[in-house]
Order: structure tokens, then sequence, then C-alpha cells
């Protein structure tokens, strides 16, 4: 498949009409061919119009039809073959491998919203039986989630397939029923089409109306901000900054109709290194945090930017082994060369905070727009006093904060701002520590892990990308993993709706063979 | 027991530090004692501050303890006996039996969400097994909705105990484990002394922390303002007009810390007469409508505040019917005087549109602060033109749009902003009409029910009071029902956490013998 340069709105692939700009390779610092034109005001209209005409006979298609369309673009998408890879890199600087492995994440979760389509539990078909003898009578009340209209999706520079066109918000969007219109991120505009056009031609192939997908380009922010102010968007897909996304918040709350932003934004993932695990562990865990720091170039909303540990030899030992761990690793490419200068940004504004002392740093840098990774240390007493410190510095860059006792790490974990992640290295040892910990935990973050590292996102059930602002915009969600659904569905009540006229989902006899909550009771039948 | 005029900040009443006021008889117009006093900005933090301090300990409750707490505050509020049924009536004006009918949906409703922590499937307890063998290896997932934060509830003018004090949001807040600030409506805050102090005497005798609820004053704007800013608060449900709802919208997203606000404003409920239903039964749904017109004088959310029909002989005998139904009733004393001013403006306003009749007025008032329902008329082109015809007239007003054909009726529908309820009068033969309005309908309101009228509102599982903005501020939740606990709860992933750190809904071997989703498998065990 050819990359032209094009915008797909609906069926068609059309220049932009704004200002035209070139994906660039980090890595050499090259610009790629082709051209690419900013989508313009009457662009964006476009996209939105056919996404509202689409919505009704999209969102209406059977679960297990827009299941089949799930897979047909996990299908398209793997048609594509190399050439997706190999642009991928060149536009990202990410290794193949990991590009291969998140292709395979890409198209599994789409095959795994599939599943969830025919299991059908989102729907959340809810019975309660009418009760005419009773005074007043109870009329049969039915419910089901339907899709809440078309939604908005940014795609992220750090996962150009998982995050970006064909992501978790697309693919759940798309799997509730609404279409999606994509703003290409500007840093992978050519992976970008190349997966728009494979979601195009799944489109076409099952016979689905054009708006259900369309792809929209722009290297600045007024196509994004024009994208959330139509009527049409009802809700909005995010992942990046968190200026990127406080800016669409506010977009979405000044709209006449406000409408939901899930922005997944701003995290540092805090780390606490109980005192058995830290002396029974502390070189392994040194190393394993170093790779987890360094992974993806830091570039992970799940990057460990906070260490916690008490003082003593356990700490000097890890801090030994950690120090050596981060000064042997190579530089690495950035995705592009505004993430680097915001890196280094960071670094500088890290090193100028008096009593935050540069304590490791990586290998120097062979080739442009690479990051050095780097460790700084602080105590409790002025990490809580600066929130500079607290600050996410995206990229590999991490605060080890030492603290005297038991009571710095807990106020220390007290004065988090919402994370995505905390991690706790414990052993059995530490388990009391622990159980003090995890309530504080439970009130900061999206999800509590042991003994791992936060850089692996799971796509499951059970698994929450989320957590308090200013991790996310809306901590009753998540954007990875099958909950992620809820996010583009909404409730409708059905009273006394004559049988002919129910919607499959809530029909007598139960035609979809789901299960549903009848009279208060979970029941298939 | 007896009303002081004090606030209740957790165990403490005392008085007010702020301006102070009386509640007011509607009926006769005199003044009731006690004198309150308003909440100042001391009183708004210290009740904040103890909702905060009381979270941890509320929210790892038992749901079986919590479920007997609620229970504790219907028994609370039945031992209240007829002292308050007497000031709701005197404050409020609502008949006797109405409100003896409120106060058992009150504690219906409190019942009914002890029933719903015991049985558990709020917690949406999910486990994804570990797969150790994978490549990489999956870890163990377990995911559980725990209590969003305190939250801040506005009391309802309209339903001075369903929607109040105890109301749906406190109800579903405490259930979910949220401590609640309550702030009294300045309209009935004698009711709501009584009712907190109920409450206050449930927290005391369950031996729960004193800052699970609190009970603030104040006839102006500014004690809500400051309770939606206080940081602690994580939520806020509000019950009230639309200007109150955005405002508060406003508060909360300007926060440094946005919050969700969960409001239920404005709607018109549109009701659509379908040909065969009025040819057969116009004359028994005219007096039908009527009666649902003047119910409660109007003050319902859910009242029908548009009509749509076909024009022709079956309107014609409708509209004589309704038109007598309507004249023939008396006048009723609303809420407040200012509710009464509102609708007395909004019944001028309607008067000024040029294309919009009246036709028909209910009887003279006999009294201070009575509302005489009102008819108006417009034809379809003209309702559509005019933005002004659409607006909400809190009280006993509607509009009958006159329809030229089928076309007209589904652009009126199209044309609908968001909408708690629709209704449809329909017959056999009316279906497939029916069926070409559901998707609009669908689009628009929360709940779509069939010939009936939108004024009962269920207190159930299926139950939706909600809908697209500005029925609501988030069309993603009810605010009656089961599932408005969902509003109050976010999801925490538990990864790899140690057996004896688990919540007990997560833990192997189910000691809450839940419902949980294993490995995608709804199950018990």
């Amino acid at each position: 498949m050819t990359i032209t340069g094009e915008m797909l709105i609906g069926a068609s692939a059309v220049r932009g009409s704004s200002e035209p700009f070139h994906a660039i390779n980090p890595a050499t610092g090259e610009t790629l061919e082709p051209e690419f034109h900013g989508s313009g005001t009457d662009d964006v209209a476009r996209a939105c119009e056919l996404a509202d005409a689409a919505f009704d006979a999209f969102r209406v298609t059977s679960p297990d039809q827009r299941a089949r369309f799930l897979e047909a673009i996990a299908d398209q998408i793997e048609a594509l073959g190399d050439a997706l890879i190999e642009r991928a890199h060149a536009e990202s600087a990410l290794p193949i491998a990991r590009l291969q492995g998140e292709r395979g994440r890409t198209t599994g979760q789409l095959r795994l919203f599939a599943s969830v389509l025919r299991a059908g539990r989102w729907q959340t078909a809810t019975l309660d039986s009418a009760l005419p003898e009773r005074t007043p009578p109870r009329p049969d009340l039915r419910m089901q989630k339907i899709a809440i209209g078309p939604v908005a999706v940014f795609g992220a520079s750090n996962f150009p397939l998982a995050f970006s066109v064909a992501g978790g918000d697309t693919a759940s969007a798309l799997a509730a029923g609404c279409p999606v219109v994509a703003k290409a991120h500007p840093a992978h505009p050519g992976t970008s089409e190349l997966v728009g056009r494979a979601i195009r031609k799944a489109v076409a192939d099952a016979g689905l109306p054009e708006g259900v997908f369309s792809l929209l380009t722009g290297a600045g922010h007024t196509v994004g901000t024009e994208l959330v102010e139509h009527p049409a968007i009802q809700a909005v897909g995010f992942t990046g900054s968190r200026s990127g996304g406080l800016a669409l918040m506010q977009v979405a709350s000044n709209r006449a109709q406000p409408i939901p932003v899930y922005a997944e934004m701003s995290s540092i993932n805090p780390v606490f290194l109980l005192p058995e695990a830290l002396s029974a562990r502390g070189e392994a865990i040194a190393r394993e945090l170093a790779d987890s720091l360094v992974l993806g170039v830091g570039q992970f909303c799940t990057n460990p930017g906070l260490l916690l540990a008490l003082e003593g030899p356990a700490l000097d030992t890890f801090r030994a082994a950690a120090g050596a761990a981060v000064t042997a690793k190579p530089a690495g490419t950035m995705l592009t060369p505004g993430i680097q200068r915001a890196f280094e940004h960071g670094i500088t504004s890290l090193s100028d905070i008096p009593g935050l002392a540069r304590t490791a740093t990586g290998q120097a840098s062979t080739g442009p727009n690479q990051a050095r990774a780097a460790v700084f240390e602080t105590t409790a007493q002025r990490f809580i006093a600066d929130p500079r410190m607290h600050a996410e510095v995206f990229g590999p860059s991490t605060v080890l904060v030492v603290c005297r006792d038991v009571e710095d790490l807990l106020a220390v974990a007290q004065q988090l701002e919402g994370q995505l992640t905390a991690t706790v290295q414990a052993d059995r040892g530490d388990y009391a520590l622990a159980a003090q910990l995890l309530p504080l935990l439970e009130r900061k973050v999206g999800r509590i892990l042991f003994n791992g590292y936060p850089t692996g996102v799971e796509v499951s059930y059970a698994m929450v990308h989320g957590g308090p602002f200013p991790a996310t915009s809306d901590t009753r969600t998540t954007s990875v993993g099958t909950t992620a659904m809820d996010r583009f569905l909404r409730p409708v009540c059905y009273q006394n709706v004559p049988a002919q006229l129910l919607p499959p989902a809530l029909q007598d006899g139960n035609p979809l063979d789901l299960w549903r909550l009848k009279d208060g009771q979970p029941a298939k039948g």
C-alpha cells in the first residue's frame, strides 16, 4: 500500500487544505516523504458530519457484525506486512522487534474486543418485571447500554500502533458502536495513513457507511481543537501530555454541549522499595529498575519516575548498583526532536533544583535526538516541600527519594498526585508496612503492583490503565483492557415498550443468549 | 426531635457563622421558626476535612456493615414520625399523602441499596489468572471498584425527602463508601435538619467516624461554591436548574483537580401522540396528560412539557378534551415564592412569542404562590425555528406542537435537546411509525416509555433517570435506581498482590460469595 500523504475522509482519500508538513526520522534527522497537509476546517467538519450520518446505522449493527469488523481490521493491519513496521521504525526510531510486538498487541486488542462483543456483558442488559398488582403498579422496565456517538481519537506519539489510529481508543469506540474520527499524530503520519487505509478497507468490505472511520492530519493544535468543538463529536480519547489533555478538557467543557474527555496524561509511577526486599534483592532490583527506566527510551506513561526507600546500608548497596546499571545504559533515540528537547529541558530543570542531586547518568549520545538516562536523589523532606520534583519528565529520568523512616515514606505517599501505577517491592517481612501503604496507594493510583515493574500493561479484563487526576481526566475509567469500552456507552431505559419494538438484547426469550440481570439476579434466559 | 436551626458538622450541631434565613410556608406566606444561619467558609472546610478524615475507615467497612448503616438511616427517618411530614408539608406545601409516599420511597431506596451492597455486583470483582508460561508471562491481575472519595450532595427543592438530604444521591454515595457533605436546600431547612439528625444518629449508633455525614446550610450560592471547590470533595450530586447545574460544572472543571459533577437539570419530556392511539384513546389520553401535567403542581423533572401530534380530527378531539381537563384544574401552591415567580416569568415569556398561542389555562389562584396550568400551541415549523419554545418552564406548562405529517414529527424529534424521558402513545397500527421514532429517541433521552406518562420514576435495577445534556451533565449515569451507585466508584487493579494483602472481594476462595468475572466468565467461586 502506498503512502500518499492524504487524509481519509470517509471513503475519500484527499489532500488536506491546510499547511504542509513532513515526518522526520529521529535517528537520522532526515525528512521522510511524502508531504502531508493539515486538515482544514471544512475537512474536519466533513469527517464529523459523515461520522454523525453513519452513527445510527453503525450502532445498531449486531455485536457479531461489529466483532467481524474488528477482526477484519486486525487482518488488514497484518496484511500491511513489513511495510508498516518499516515505516513505523523510520518515523519513531523504535526497534523493529518492539514494533512487531506492538502490532501483535494492536491486533490482539481488536480481537479481544471482538470476543467481548460476542459475550455481550457490555450491554448490561437489565430487566425488571412489571408488578401490575402493586400500588402503584410497577411498569415493565428494561435497560441496555448503547453507543454514545461519534468519538474523536488522538493518536499518541509513543505507541504508533497500539495507542494510535487503530489503538485501544479506536478499538473500544468502534466496539461500542461509535464512529471514529481519528487525528493522526504528526510524528508518524505515514504509519497512521497505512493503518487508516487498513481500517478504511475493512469498513468498505463490511459494507458499513463510510463515516464509520475518518483520519485527519495536522501538525498544530487547530485540527484537534476544531475536532473536539464539532457538535457531532460526543466523546474524546487522548493519550499524551498533561498540557495537551488539559487543553482538550477545556475545549470540551466550553462546548454548548459539554462532552466527556478521556485523557491519559501524566504519571511518575512511584516505586516503593521496602526494607526487607531491598536487603534481600537490592542489586537485582537495581538492575531490573534500570532496564525498566530505559525501556523504550523511557517513553512510557508507566515509566518509573520516582523511587522511595529507607536510608541505610541496603539503600547504599542499591544506590551503587543502580548507579552502575544506569551509567552503563547507552543513550537511545527519542521519538521526535521535540520530545528530546522537552526531555533535555526537564533534566536541566531538575538539575537546577537545590537539594536535588544528579547521582547517575547514562552513556553519552552517539546520534541526533538521543537521551541519556538520569537518576536524581533527594530527601523526603525536600521532595515534599518542592512540587517541581513531582513533575513528570517524559523519558529515562527518575528521582530517588531517601526516607529517614517509615513516617517519611508514608508522608511522601500521602503527598503524591494521582498516578497510573504504584509499585511495591516487598518481601514477607515487609507485608505489615505494605498493608499500611496500600490504603494510601488505592486513593492515588489505578494499578498497584507488587514485585514487578510498571512498564508492562496487559490488555485483559482486570487491567486498569487509569487513575486519579492528573494521571487521567476521568478516574472512573481505563484506556486499556476490556472495560475501556464502557467509556463510550450510555444506558437507556425502555418502559412498557411493546415486545415487537424492543432491541434484541432486551427481548423476551433472550435471542442474544446474554447474561442479563433479571429482577436483580444474574441469569441466562 | 427539635429543629434548632443548627448545621450538623460531623457530630457537632453548631450555629452557622454566615447570614440568617428562615423557611417560608408557601401556602400562607408565613415565616417558619427557627432561624437558620448559613455555613461560613470555616464551616464548609471543617465538614470537608472531617469527610476526608473519615473516608479511609468508611470505605473499607464491609458491604454488610454499610448495608446495616443504610437500613438504620431508614429506621431513624421513620422514627421521626409525623413531625417530619408536618414540617415538610409546612415548608413545601406538598400534600401530606404525597410526602408520606415520598418518605416510603426514600426509606425504600436506602433499603434497596442495602440489598445491592450485600449482593456485591457493584464491586465488579474481576480476576485474570497469571500465565507464567506465556511470553512475556502474564501477571495475576485482579480488579475491584472502590469509593471515589467524599461527595457533595445538593438537596433538590421539589423532593424534600427523596432527592434531598437522605435522597438518592446520598444513599448511593454512602452505599459506595463515600462520606457525604450535604447542602440543605434553603426551601426546606427544617426538614433537612430533621433528616440530617436521623443520619447523624445512625452514624453514631454504627460507631462510624463522625465525618461520614455533615449537613451545611445557606440561602445563597457561596456555600455550594465553596463546597465544590474544597480539595477533599471528589464528586458532586445535584438536582436542580440548568443554570445551577452549569455553575457547579464550571466550578468543578476550574479546580486544580477537576471532579465529576452529576447534575440532573433540564428536560421538557416530549410526548408523541401517534395517530391510531390518538384516534382510539384521544379523550382518555387528554385527561391523563392533564393529570400528569398538574401532578405536584408540575414540579417534576419529568413533567410533560411538550406534546406532538399530527393535525386532523383526532387532534381536534384531543385538543378539546385536553383544554377542558386543564381548564378545570385548580391552581396549586408552588414550592417557593421564587419558583412561583420563575413560573410566571416563563409563562409570560412563552405568551410573548409570536406564533405560540395559549389555548388553555387552569383555574385562578386562590392563595399565595399558586400556579395555574397552561397549554400552548404552535406548529412544527415554528417550534423548530424558535429555541425559546424548547426551554423548560418548571411547573404545569406544556406546548402542543401540531405536525402536518410524519416528516414534521420526525423533524421535531431530531431537533430536540437531550431529555430525561420521551413518551410514545401508540396503538398497534402506530408501531411502524414508532419504529422510525425509536432510534431518534434513543439518541436524545435516558428513558423511553410507551402508553404511560413520564411523571413516575421507579427506583429499580433497570431505571435510567438521566440522559444527554442538558437533561444531565453526564449521560453515562443515572441518579435514580441501583446503578446510581456506579457514579461514586472507580476501578483499581491489583497486580501480583500477595494473597494476604488482597481486599476481600478479590481473595482466592471468594469469601464474600460474589459473582466475579474470572478469565472472562461470570462465576461464583
